[in-house]
């Protein structure tokens, strides 16, 4: 018979796609996934329905059309202040997921040992994994989440040859301040290591100050790979855009791999996304206040249900944790949700290598209102 | 300073896209790239114009949406009796290219042999380069370029493990017939060998016998996964979706790769790539007659200036021996019809690893009628 390779041993549909299944047959509300059922912007689907016979319906060039480049090298540097040439260092990608696998596969080897900062974004480790990386968790303590120097160095081993970092965070929701940014470049100069940078909820963070690019602190321009999407900022993650910003000899490497990966981008939705990324600041703000009120609503309802949510600097996830209930999982704690309250949540448990210090579950606020509000109302009456 | 993989070693921007970028330079035709410039059909577009803003943005599951792997199973069915379960066999691709990174991600480990026919599509070996897989090439003949049993089994050794078969063929153009089918068959059952089969040219063929799916012949279903696209069928290679099809336990493997690599192909071009796989065979018949003509028309011209173009079966390309133009090499070839008749084409040494035996150089018909007159206009004058 023939055989799966070696590196699936042991992976499996991943925890969110299946508490999405089971909030199917349950009929239960789906905080679930970051699956967004937020709409997009009403003027970016006119636009694609009024030009999409237009649209460019052959491949673009594996770095993707220029136009798409050069709107995303206006956005981070409007938004960031992060410099980037859009001719040299800016390639379109299959979403950030795309993006990962891409950089993965550019500049690492089999074997290499990569920096993960507990609790990450899950499909980092199945990234890893599809690489033969060796993922090398570093421990974060919540409610803040912050990275401080011990722990980074204690992890750093003779194989450690990059770290992926996630600001804002999923699923924490923590921000990585300039203090904390200082940390890594100096731990990556010091031990040569590559920066993957995580930005993919830029555009949605609570509080005055503006979003800061870890390519943007320290030293850390030269070694760092900053991951970008569009799905987030304009509810479109099934458009699969992303794209990958870096130093021009890491960012062709990257190229040829997402080249042999993918061939390209969506070319005819690089057209549309491109003009999505030159939305006004107007809409940057009402997205922002959009999500700020949903995350209050829905922390508010938690917090009712005597649980304790985080409060969450950026990104659309609550972080809470669910001590109170007397369990010591988060698997436990989703499980009461899903059951008593028909609230679909995904376990802490999915965002560790080895167990959490407490039981957390995460819950996507991107979804309408009245699921908010549905949610708040079975979490009441219901846990 | 942070380094490149081990993997990137010797590879550069693929031939087909330097020649794009040389044929933008001079004002060449470009014939080199298979990207296609003929338009996609006028009910596809007008229903993706229509129906835009009803799509679904968000995230289809990482198989896809039902309704597309619902069309795939019923288009490949009714096209070549090839019979896949649209729930369990059949997976939504970022097109073949990621349809091939899946397949490979999932079924093989770094160091295993996989078995290329040369003259083979380039993107395979890139493909193999990014897993760290070995390619093991058996040189075909020409002018047919047929499958026989005793080059196939020479190249087989103890690190063999999958083979790569191409029909219609990219670049040959030729169509694997049920006796070489049967030979690949019995050698892949003797050494246990995945069969990778891309059949991205389904529907474009010459001649009235339908397109002979690999996995229905000998014993082949149960080891054979099949790649497919809607790039070339109907013209639409920028939108990024492909499938690949095969037995439950492959697919599923798959299926959690994919989800690594890209989460999910672009959701609402699966809604409207559905509906183009169910246009009716006039539709395909249509498709298959413009091709016959832009074939016939281009391999007069190559005909009238001296040159030796192949009859192809299948597929857009025409495969054409240039010895009478007194080179030895297909570089040498392919520099001269560019530089005397402005007409870009790729040297045959793109679908080789060792040197072609003859100086072929491949030309793209996937072009619009002008384009092919304005070239066999400019090749009976310029060569």
């Amino acid at each position: 018979m023939v055989k799966i390779a070696n590196r699936l041993r042991g992976l499996q549909q991943s925890t969110l796609g299946a508490m999405t299944v089971r909030c199917q047959e349950l009929g239960a509300l789906n905080l679930a996934q970051g699956r967004s059922q937020v709409p997009p912007p009403a003027s970016l689907l006119a636009e694609g329905s009024r030009d999409f016979k237009e649209l460019g319906h052959s491949y673009s060039q594996p770095e993707g059309l220029a136009v798409f480049r050069e709107a995303v090298s206006d956005k981070v540097k409007r938004h960031s202040g992060l410099s980037v040439e859009p001719a040299t260092q800016v390639l379109a990608t299959v979403g950030a997921t795309g993006a990962l696998a891409a950089t993965l596969t550019a500049l690492l080897d089999a074997g290499d040992g990569v920096i993960l900062f507990e609790p990450f974004y899950s499909y980092y480790l199945s990234a890893l994994k599809m690489q033969n990386l060796r993922p090398e968790p570093v421990r974060l303590v919540g409610p803040d989440f912050a990275i401080t120097e011990k722990p980074l160095r204690a992890a750093i081993n003779g194989r450690t040859r990059a770290m992926i970092i996630c600001s804002p965070n999923n699923p924490s929701g923590h921000r990585l301040t300039a203090t904390e940014l200082e940390i890594v470049s100096a731990v990556a100069e010091e031990h040569d290591l590559l920066v993957i940078t995580d930005e993919v909820y830029e555009d949605i963070y609570f509080g005055p100050a503006p979003h800061l690019a870890a390519a943007t602190v320290g030293n850390l321009e030269e070694r760092t790979v900053t991951l970008g999407s569009l799905g987030k900022s304009f509810s479109i993650p099934g458009w699969r855009l992303g794209y990958v910003c870096g130093p021009e000899l890491l960012i062709s490497a990257i190229r040829i791999a997402a080249d042999a990966l993918v061939a390209c981008a969506p070319a005819p939705l690089q057209e549309l996304g491109a003009r999505a990324l030159s939305l006004g600041e107007d809409y940057y703000r009402d997205l922002r206040a959009m999500y700020d009120r949903k995350r209050r609503t829905l922390a508010e309802g938690f917090a009712a249900a005597g649980l304790s949510p985080n409060e969450p600097e950026g990104s659309y996830y609550l972080f809470v944790d669910c001590s109170r209930m007397g369990v010591t999982t988060g698997v436990e704690a989703a499980e009461i949700l899903l059951e008593n309250s028909l609230v679909g949540t995904v376990p802490g448990e999915a965002f560790y290598l080895a167990a959490p210090d407490r039981p957390y579950i995460r819950a996507c606020f991107s979804v309408p209102d009245d699921v908010i509000a549905e949610a708040v109302s079975r979490l009441v009456s219901g846990v």
